[in-house]
């Protein structure tokens, strides 16, 4: 399993994959993304690539970044206790985009590869691996949009095997999941972690093209509903629903918890938070409602392919 | 030092204290409370009172709780790791409130009581302790308003010694920072936990000061800054602002995961989370502006007294 690893290669394939996403948004939103080069005191930095009050994207970030540490922090990996506190290298892109329009759903992407270095005096291999996936959350659904996003990661692990797909589609239910108000975080997509078991090749293969069908499986349903109007009614639930992205990011997600632990650079990892969040004591939608639908139909999880 | 314990006097003066913090708020927003009353699954229960939308709480809560349980969670007591698991009961008041004005500071109260009992077979006596304190978080400050507060604070525990205040007050300003940030939440106030150094009924007796003094320590503030004309400029750092509040909230504050750690009503618990907050990208404020001197001069741990 541990064959050697070539950490460069994903480093120049995580610049591309940052650099190609953001012409595509781009060309979505009108807008240019600004750009902050960073570096890490305790090694390493990044390149975050930010857009605010964009014509379609309120708020948005694509993110590369690449840490070194002497201490792997216990958030970086749920399946291998055994590796923290060793020195590490972490590098990935991550992404969070919250459009203006309610009907355009709040996504996220990402993908990232680890190496556990052994401790001094050890003779043991270097330990890596490749973890990634994307996901949609809706606040107004549509079925084909649903399908469309779940269509194409389905492509995109569909080269390396028939199981993967179910099996990382099941993953990504399994961890966006808020279990403080036994709820789903939208309509899923797919999530996978502490991933070697293909080899080094095929397992950055396989993380390179769920990375790469970002844009396809997103930028067409964004494309489709940016002219769909819609009013105060709609912008209160949006921004009442983005509530429950703080509160997965802040209080579950592995990704920004490691990034705080780590002593990552908070205003790149906080671009995630939304724009604007409102909270309200106890609101519950009033029934056959397009806000109701959303936790009925959407909300629940299903095989959307 | 482990007298006998009276969990009943503690549940009553608690649900007396909610209901006299309640009048107080209510006679200056002029708007009332709604009132839940809830039950835990798990065993034990609570009663909420919250109002948002008044006349000068945007939104807040005022929550008892009363919850028992089979395991204490780890996040109830950082200093006795050793009791985690244990058969538990928690009881207490927890305050926020959002005030709609920029002028009028967010404010944090809490009082609670815990007893963790030994496990089955152990002929171990219970360990209870008590924690609470309050904090003030302005986001156009006052000298004035923060040294009353603390005033309030130094009142409180003066009766108990000379040593509490400035020890408890150190407390507050460690325990209320925002690592991620390098940033205290707020001027601070008086924090303490795991205390029953002075045996019970004065333990009880130094709890009870700390809740009671709440409403002369803030109900002041509030009122000589609420006619204070504000606008969006105001408005739009408030909500800034309130985006650390969450942070804070949902990333290190004990008493919030504790309680989505041990089951409690999520709707009570997030409470504390503002109406409108917004998150912007690497904000700052410009130099000698009102905006700079919170940070400047306000987020600086100092003797306010």
């Amino acid at each position: 399993m541990q064959a050697p690893v070539d950490a460069n290669a994903v480093r120049a394939w995580l610049l591309t994959l940052q650099s190609s996403i953001v012409s595509g948004l781009e060309g979505l939103d009108g807008q240019p993304f600004l750009t902050d080069q960073w570096e890490r005191p305790g090694g390493g930095g990044g390149l975050s690539r930010v857009i605010e009050n964009g014509g379609v994207l309120e708020r948005g970030g694509v993110l590369f970044s690449h840490v070194t540490g002497p201490a792997l922090p216990p958030t970086a990996s749920a399946q291998r206790p055994a590796l923290a506190g060793r020195p590490f290298e972490a590098m990935g892109v991550s992404l969070v985009l919250h459009p203006r329009s309610p009907y355009i759903p709040t996504v996220h992407l990402n993908v990232r590869f680890f190496v556990a270095y052994p401790g001094a005096g050890s003779a043991d291999a270097p330990v890596w691996w490749f973890g990634g996936g994307m996901d949609l959350t809706p606040y107004y659904g549509f079925d084909e949009d649903a399908t469309h996003f779940h269509q194409q990661c389905q492509a995109a692990l569909a080269p390396f095997g028939p199981d993967f797909h179910p099996r990382f589609k099941r993953w990504c239910d399994e961890y966006f999941f808020l279990k403080h108000r036994n709820e789903p975080r939208g309509v899923g997509g797919v999530f996978f972690d502490d991933f070697s078991e293909l080899g080094f090749e095929q397992s950055f293969a396989l993380t390179r093209s769920v990375g790469e069908r970002f844009l396809p499986a997103w930028l067409p349903i964004a494309q489709r509903r940016r002219d769909h109007a819609w009013g105060e009614r709609e912008r209160d639930f949006q921004c009442y629903r983005r509530g429950r992205y703080v509160e997965f990011n802040l209080v579950f997600d592995r990704g920004t918890l490691f990034g705080l632990q780590s002593g990552g650079r908070t205003e790149s990892i906080l671009c995630s938070m939304p724009p604007v969040v409102n909270w309200r004591y106890n609101w519950q939608p009033e029934p056959d409602t397009p806000e109701a639908r959303l936790y009925s139909h959407f909300l629940q999880a299903r095989d959307w392919v």
